[in-house]
């Protein structure tokens, strides 16, 4: 097998925090003739063995590891057990019918994405390295699940940083690409061909739980609620009205498409809105309600963007604060790794004394346990969720 | 009303970040005869008025701030009012039955902690300025709740430092001070009298909650158990067994109880043991478990012995850690506010080195909420509680 070699000084990441990402830049030599995505063995420039990986030679990271263990052979089993092993982790922690069944480098299958919707499955694969064994991939859903269908949603700008083309479709019969879900006894649409990213964010289906309480009886103003699954929430716990905002006309249709499945239909109701716009003229009106939630799109994919993303968060926050009664509830939330945990409660702060408003912490989460996290790897602690009382 | 001016430098803690407590290094003058205990109004050194509170010549901490209003008076109506509005927002978040209804400083009311087992109620009074309003905050109890019974639970050494004698009894008519209370569906025995702290650590009520589905079929090993409550979930929850350790045979033995009460009592044992011994040696023998829980005392309240408390929680987490089977999970608290969450990470990411075990982290949570987080304000954010799982 074809072996790469480490530089002697390199970044503690790989060998002494075992991430599984190695940079063009630390590896002194490759010994030989590599197609792209190709496994490899990853040695240090003593000799020591690193791990497998897979190698592309037009990304900037070289290498993904895919094991540390020199005696794993990488092949279809490889694949199958990797799957098996993550699928009986979801159970572990009870995730059974709805969940990310691999969460990439987490579940250390580097940019591989599978997400579980009951019977149907959706696959990213967002590096070279990966894309080639879809087959065994599917292979293995179709071992373990015998699932009634499988698509791929690749159409994902950051597959052309690897040399790959945006593509999505079938990867088993075809089927009906708009399911149903169940999610905390609520019924949820899935558009599994258009929706955003795989067709649902399953990362928030514990901390849509969350506002169980403080909702009954509230009135509530849900900011980008995309298909509307917070605000359905709120309204089956028991809010008085929900007022839910999205841009899209489509997000907008397809909330109240789930508003109607669940008979919330008289309590919540979407309009297509620039939620930036409506908070701000509304806190001016002085318009109150008891909760406020705000679920926005990532506001930076990039460092470089990162303080225009903090003030487009504070911003955000600040005008949501504004809209909260005395002693109501923010809840809002924050889905990009660059702003970490510590980071976002100091923009939350920022927003809170600007508005001289008091506020006290009821709960902080992060992404369900089924994207779990391994410290230190950042692009693992993504999701920062919140619920504060504003006094 | 007696004035306390602050000089013109002291720290952003009081004026900036709204903190209630102020050092007596940080005031200039007092401008008459105070009786310790005695309500002031404090300003800034330029006659800005920053808040009323009591006063305590004898303590380090010379005032406690009560309210930030020039025009709220500080009576019998005001501990109603304040007593009132904890309660509301107790009930907001969800807390009924049992609950912290004071959390003293995050409540706005230092040193105050009142707590709410169904009909009956635990109270401290922790500062000479606070106690003097015990007749007040009891006649507010009996209004808001009229409860079945009232208990002092002042036998804590900190009363000492402000010049208090250590205490315990009634403040109601008497009552038996054995009661049950039931949390997460599940009977548990408070001793109101005799047990530690208030007599029940209502802290850990979510986070009991939270082994729900990783200690189903699990053999389940507790240490540090106190009277048990973990580990009457674990079993409550389907674990295939459980064995909690304690050092303190009174805390077995009511532990044995709660078992008993609960009908678990063929699933969980519980012993007399020093678990620092007892897993040293285990792990030396050998021995593994599906889902290892610690839950040991704070293991320091003093800064000065922070590197001693560091180590101790790095040994015992390592030992526990050893215990867990491969793919099993490892759940661990802390409850010293001076180990603040990312150093107790630090210290659980070391440990898992030094056991050579890959980790993963399934939920991070704080004390419950009913417990609110006022961020700065240290000693509010005391209590983490980490699940892991261990490779």
């Amino acid at each position: 097998m074809i072996k790469a070699i480490l530089k002697k000084k390199i970044s503690q990441r790989v060998v002494v925090n075992g991430h599984p990402w190695i940079f063009a830049n630390e590896v002194n030599l490759v010994d030989g003739e590599v197609e792209p995505g190709d496994i490899v063995e990853v040695y240090t420039h003593d000799k020591k063995f690193v791990g497998k990986g897979y190698i592309n030679p037009a990304s900037q990271i070289l290498v993904r590891l895919l094991t540390r263990d020199k005696n794993e052979t990488i092949n279809e089993d490889f694949f199958y057990n990797r799957l098996l092993k993550a699928w009986h982790y979801r159970q572990q922690i009870g995730y059974i019918e709805n969940c990310r069944l691999i969460f990439g480098e987490a579940d250390y299958l580097p940019q591989l994405i599978i997400d579980k919707f009951n019977d149907y499955f959706v696959i990213q694969t967002l590096a070279l390295g990966i894309d080639k064994w879809k087959p065994a991939i599917v292979k293995a859903l179709e071992k373990i699940f015998q699932p009634k269908g499988i698509y791929e949603r690749n159409d994902v700008p950051v597959r052309e940083l690897e040399g790959l083309k945006q593509q999505k479709g079938f990867l088993s019969a075809p089927f009906d690409t708009k399911i149903t879900i169940m999610e905390n006894g609520l019924k949820f649409l899935v558009d599994i061909e258009n929706g955003q990213k795989t067709g649902y964010f399953l990362d928030q289906q514990d901390n849509r739980r969350a506002i169980q309480h403080i909702v009954k009886g509230a009135d509530v103003l849900g900011a980008f609620t995309y298909t509307g699954t917070f605000e359905i929430h709120a309204a089956a716990y028991g809010a008085k009205s929900v007022l839910g905002l999205d841009i899209s006309e489509n997000a907008v249709a397809q909330a109240n498409r789930n508003a109607v499945l669940n008979g919330v239909e008289k309590i919540v109701k979407f309009e297509a809105e620039n939620a930036f716009d409506k908070l701000k003229l509304w806190a001016k009106e002085g318009r109150q309600y008891d909760v406020v939630m705000l679920d926005p799109p990532s506001f930076t994919k990039t460092r470089e963007n990162i303080q225009k993303a903090i003030t487009g968060y504070k911003e955000i926050n600040l005008r949501g604060m504004k809209l909260v009664k005395p002693g109501g509830f923010l809840v809002t939330s924050s889905c990009t790794n660059l702003i970490q945990p510590d980071l976002f409660l100091e923009i939350i702060q920022m927003a809170a004394k600007d508005a001289r408003r008091k506020i006290r912490q009821v709960c902080f989460q992060t992404q369900s346990a089924d994207h779990p996290i391994v410290w230190g790897w950042e692009n693992t602690q993504y999701l920062k969720f919140l619920i504060i009382q504003v006094d």
